[in-house]
């Protein structure tokens, strides 16, 4: 008998941005499969077992969960945001994939959750309001001579563009080339936001235009979204400013 | 004194996919502006007041709600979804940019949700697993020629595509050109999700080939996914299929 095997999101981080499908996912689970930081953020019962690891053992971690799963076992992976958005979903599919007959029969529930660009979009304003892409700024996992293309093109079509993983100790300068690449493209007034742990105690969110963005404001805890030629800046007297994209082209009104 | 301006998504339409900071939002709100279909998945108090009103009228939604959050008001904006996937979260931006000082002023919370391509990911794999993009369809607010132009450059960049408002009676025919101009350039093989209502009662997924898609497969709500050319169908012996983009390009591991 196979067991059942949730893909869930923990959301941006704050708890209250955790939907109750996720949260019953993992009541009804009991071994938890994910990256430590991850998984500390759930307030686990003392009979629900951890297998923490590191944050590039992705598909491994999906090879033991599903092996479990497959034995019977209520199994948990977790990713943060949501789990289809660069995150455990995928992996958990290539193992099923490339993996044994039995890991196809089991019961696989992928839990939706809110994606890092869409909680800093929130905090800001509404920069996703138009057209937009999500890019994935690691090349690990493919040719940087891709990612720049992709730039380039999602530029030029003129969407908005969320950079996820935009920075880390072992890609020091992909951001920082990102930009060069951008500022080829938009106009140098053009809003970059670094929202970084939207949500969270320690949020800082930042607004700069691409002239002179600085990949140093990123780390890892920060999704990067560049806006669009259309993308607008509000001045607040007493308040943050926001950023938005129009739903309307302007085009589109002549 | 000026009020509190609350722009929330009701996520899918799955209660159990809103989140506790939304649910909050709606507790301490006093009047609810929405197009009523999305306003009346929310259990209100009998002193909540609602001003439901027709899709189309966004702005002039944004404008009174404004208005009466500029007043003091506790006033909550509503849309399903995601509110900053467009959604009503642009069209506040757009009212304050253009409206009186005193606007500049609200205290503004957009909260952020699952939006419909996360739902409907979830429902059939992870087809969002790697970079991709969301295209509204509805030529409404921009010129059809850059919808064409945006879906040629998204596809040949290697993008995985979320249609929003794929279809309504007003835009009968722009999904079926859609899969036209995605066909020069997507191997017939690639997978299209017509991802409808996930999550809900009538919920509804159809994977087929995008050599044989049919527009009228779709409805307004519907969210239509198409695969990139990396996209793959896992087939499972007594379970529907998944379908999934891997995390990795081939070309990355060559």
């Amino acid at each position: 008998m196979t067991g059942k095997l949730f893909v869930i999101g923990t959301g941006p981080g704050n708890p209250d941005q955790m939907t109750p499908e996720a949260l019953r996912a993992v009541e009804a689970s009991t071994e938890f499969f994910g990256y430590f930081p991850y998984i500390d953020r759930l307030n686990l019962r003392p009979d629900q077992i951890k297998v923490a690891s590191d944050n590039r053992e992705e598909l491994n971690r999906a090879q033991a969960a599903l092996e479990r799963a497959a034995a019977g076992g209520n199994v948990c992976v977790v990713s943060g945001g949501d789990p289809g958005v660069f995150a455990m979903a995928a992996a958990v599919c290539e193992a099923i994939d490339a993996g044994p007959e039995t890991w196809k029969t089991v019961d696989l529930v992928v839990v939706p959750g809110v994606t890092a660009m869409l909680a800093v979009a929130a905090r800001i304003g509404a920069p996703l309001g138009h057209d937009f892409c999500a890019i994935s700024l690691s090349d690990n996992l493919k040719p940087w001579e891709i990612i720049e293309k992709r730039l380039r093109m999602v530029s030029e079509a003129g969407l908005v563009i969320a950079l996820y993983n935009p920075i880390s100790k072992a890609r020091p300068w992909q951001l920082g080339r990102a930009f060069e690449i951008l500022r080829e493209v938009l106009p140098a007034e053009t809003p970059v936001i670094f929202g970084r742990a939207a949500g969270r105690p320690d949020e800082r969110m930042l607004v700069m235009p691409i002239g002179e963005a600085e990949a140093e404001r990123a780390d890892m805890a920060t999704c990067v979204v560049i806006g669009s030629p259309e993308t607008r800046v509000i001045a607040r007297p007493s308040l943050p400013a926001l950023v938005y994209t129009p739903r309307f082209l302007k085009d589109a009104s002549r």
